[in-house]
């Protein structure tokens, strides 16, 4: 009995455009279906003491891999001045890829996605970038690679090289983890592998007003590509837009502040909030609120995250399955920007935060950026700043307003809820030092190089980008 | 071991609204995406002489169930004046139900849409109304039935009745099938089921716009409730729009032609064209250009449509299987409007159209319905008429322009472009006989009492009331 499906899919697809070519708005949401419908995915909780080919390292108590490869759960003690933590962290000492081949049809940008499966995804499948590989499959690529397209980054002329620069991921749960985010462009027909597509900019910013479709790196990328000036066509959609247009706002490099100036703050802060963190064994965590057991890792508090083990079955063409230890934070969290016009110009207001995970240097993230649920407990004067701000704006004040998932190979269900809100002319500009206002304009300036913005800023700038 | 997914999901419910709400468009997606990739389904082909419960008539050679339920595949023969010809057809004398339950949240109506699956549906899963149910399901409904939300259709107060009609379906392929239309509106909370969802008109509206989402009885619902005054709301999206708008069209009951004109003329037509068909025996017709084989009906020029059997099982909380035989048609079909504003409104050209299944009366149909593949060997002057205008119209002047899926359970990936194309006020207002150019407010006149306009011209009325 052969596949049915399979017998008459020649049929349908002559149907459609040839997927060497860009696919049109109106079959994306389809092609989505298709792609998470065909892989059949199964996560199933094992206690972390049962995890084949992981270990508790004797004394230590650190979770890692019989291989030594992978990752492994340390844990990281905090010294940010007046605040100290001890916390469990992912130390992955390895720096990914994640690229994107992109190409100009009818002289508008399209980039080549991948429906791609992760397990700590929601649904299982988002459109990732073009490649994401570690340092690993990068490095000994050249030696016969299984990862699909690495070889367009591998050698390119730097001609086609759009973007190259490395940036950190989170900091509150990976240990000092970069990734080199490319972008290359083509210029001629090259292979679609099934699970990739081509997909407009302009399609993926209408995406990216949807929950959990696109994920964290191809987010960021957008954002890489946006700072870049690569991203030259605004949607036009059904969202509300800000109240007056953006786009000044994103190419302003002068602002309430010159960028000179909020570069110089910047220097300060990372000055003055000069943090240590100190990787230790996980054993010594656990007399300071954290709990080591044969299920789990977690909060004595049940407060922050849990370390969870899972068991990963993937049926499809090749039946392929694996364990790991995963992070699976409590709650959602939220990430958003408080924004105002400032003589007519869009300002964010954005701080210089300190992360377990990047403690040697404050990077700039958005004005809130918390797991407000980790702070109940808490007087309303020691919750984060702004948290209030943003979470009463009335409806008519929130320009964007989605869910989207972080990582999804280390972590588990990680959701913020992304959001803009536009405050009036009464809002004061008075910040505290460690807050700053500057233009999405200064913002790009300041991504570029990489090592400034935080993961969470990039996505949101790529959100923000979908109001203009 | 549990399903960590499940063991997580009431944490993740908690941060979205409950399902009792309607469901945001942000998140609707997600959530199609979410129900998909839960239901696993296999559709393999199997030869119809294998076909377990179906059977051959001994004699006649009709394809029969055993238990004489469900539907049966006989021959019909049709004389429509210059006309003759024989098919295969679906026999299935019920009247089935289409029922929506609608609600007005905050005073915009939403529908309870399901995500269902049919063994024939591109995806398996796309947005079904309420409740489709066969009479048997309807009638002995009392005595306990499984299908949900069928008691909102019995007995219900006729002041909450928004619709309520027989409607045809494809005459293509069914011989004589009615359905019942009925739209419900509730006005407290009622639970909604897991693979239920309340969508809000305009969302349908945008997803109507992505090929192959909203299935063949959501879509004439849609065009139902839209003819009964009952859609409000038009949405604004990033969908290129006629040129100049259409509301006033939507409206307008006196165009080109009066209304009692229009409808004097489809009577003109209906005794001009009366034509009959003829159920026989499939073993009479395959003299006549179709194949009875064990493994498929087929046409012997390999046009028009197969018979094959299949096998269908569907792995989930609980396994199903069953095996059917299902029309699959050799290619895709079209469906289109052409469209003029005549005076400054808007007008579109019908025919007046006589099918297999509905040959006693003529049914109104779109400006162009066929499949375009089964006229290719023939000379350009025996093509339906206005097929290359349609064909061969600039992107600009394509307003609507999808692929849309026919019904699921009967009829494999039969699917359409559907299509609305403006032309200039150089195109000439005469038309042949079987045409007639009419307001969209016309056509909602003739629609609601059910019976005039076949099921492709519904679901292309809905298609362009996206365009308002």
């Amino acid at each position: 009995m052969a596949d049915y499906r399979a017998a008459v899919e020649s049929r349908d697809r002559s149907s459609s455009a040839p997927a060497s070519r860009p696919r049109p708005d109106r079959a994306i949401i389809s092609w989505l279906i298709e792609r998470s419908a065909s892989q059949n995915h199964r996560v199933e909780r094992v206690p972390l003491s049962a995890l084949q080919g992981w270990s508790t390292k004797p004394g230590d108590g650190d979770l890692v891999h019989q291989s030594g490869r992978f990752f492994a759960i340390r844990g990281v003690r905090v010294d940010a001045g007046p605040q100290q933590w001890t916390q469990p962290i992912i130390v992955q000492p390895e720096v990914g890829l994640s690229g994107m081949v992109v190409r100009r049809f009818d002289s508008v940008m399209h980039c080549l996605v991948r429906a791609k499966m992760e397990p700590g995804n929601i649904n299982y499948v988002q459109l990732s970038p073009t490649v994401q590989a570690t340092r690993s499959n990068y490095t000994r690529a050249h030696r016969g690679s299984a990862v699909p397209y690495l070889e367009y980054f591998q050698d390119t002329d730097p001609r086609h090289v759009l973007v190259d620069a490395l940036h950190t991921e989170q900091g509150s749960w990976f240990l000092a983890k970069n990734n080199r985010n490319m972008v290359v462009e083509v210029d001629r027909d090259i292979p679609v592998e099934e699970d990739h597509a081509w997909l407009s900019v302009s399609s993926l910013q209408s995406l990216l007003r949807s929950d959990d479709i696109l994920n964290m790196s191809t987010r960021t990328l957008l954002a890489c590509m946006g700072a870049a000036g690569f991203v030259e066509r605004m949607p036009r959609g059904p969202q509300t837009s800000l109240s007056r247009p953006v786009h000044d706002s994103f190419l302003a490099q002068s602002g309430h502040h010159s960028l000179d100036r909020v570069r110089a703050w910047l220097d300060q802060r990372r000055k003055e909030r000069a943090a240590t963190s100190e990787v230790v064994p996980l054993r010594q965590i656990t007399n300071e609120g954290w709990n080591l057991g044969a299920e789990s890792i977690r909060h004595e508090r049940g407060r922050y995250f849990q370390v969870v083990g899972i068991d990963v079955s993937a049926t499809g063409r090749e039946v392929r399955s694996w364990q790991q230890p995963i992070i699976a934070p409590t709650d959602t969290g939220l990430v958003a920007f408080v924004a105002r016009r400032i003589d007519g110009l869009l300002h964010v207001l954005v701080q210089a935060r300190v992360e377990a995970g990047a403690a040697a240097g404050a990077h700039i993230a958005p004005t809130v950026q918390c797991v407000p649920g980790n702070y109940e407990h808490l007087p309303a004067d020691q919750r984060p700043r702004y948290l209030d701000v943003v979470r009463e704006a009335p409806a008519s004040r929130r320009h964007y307003d989605a869910m989207q998932s972080e990582e999804g190979g280390r972590l588990f269900h990680a959701r913020n809820r992304y959001r803009v809100v536009e405050v009036d002319d009464g809002f004061s500009l008075d910040t505290p030092p460690d807050y700053q206002w500057v233009t999405l304009g200064q913002l790009d300036a300041l991504l570029v190089p990489g090592g400034n913005l935080d993961i969470e800023l990039r996505s949101l700038m790529a959100c923000t980008r979908t109001l203009a």
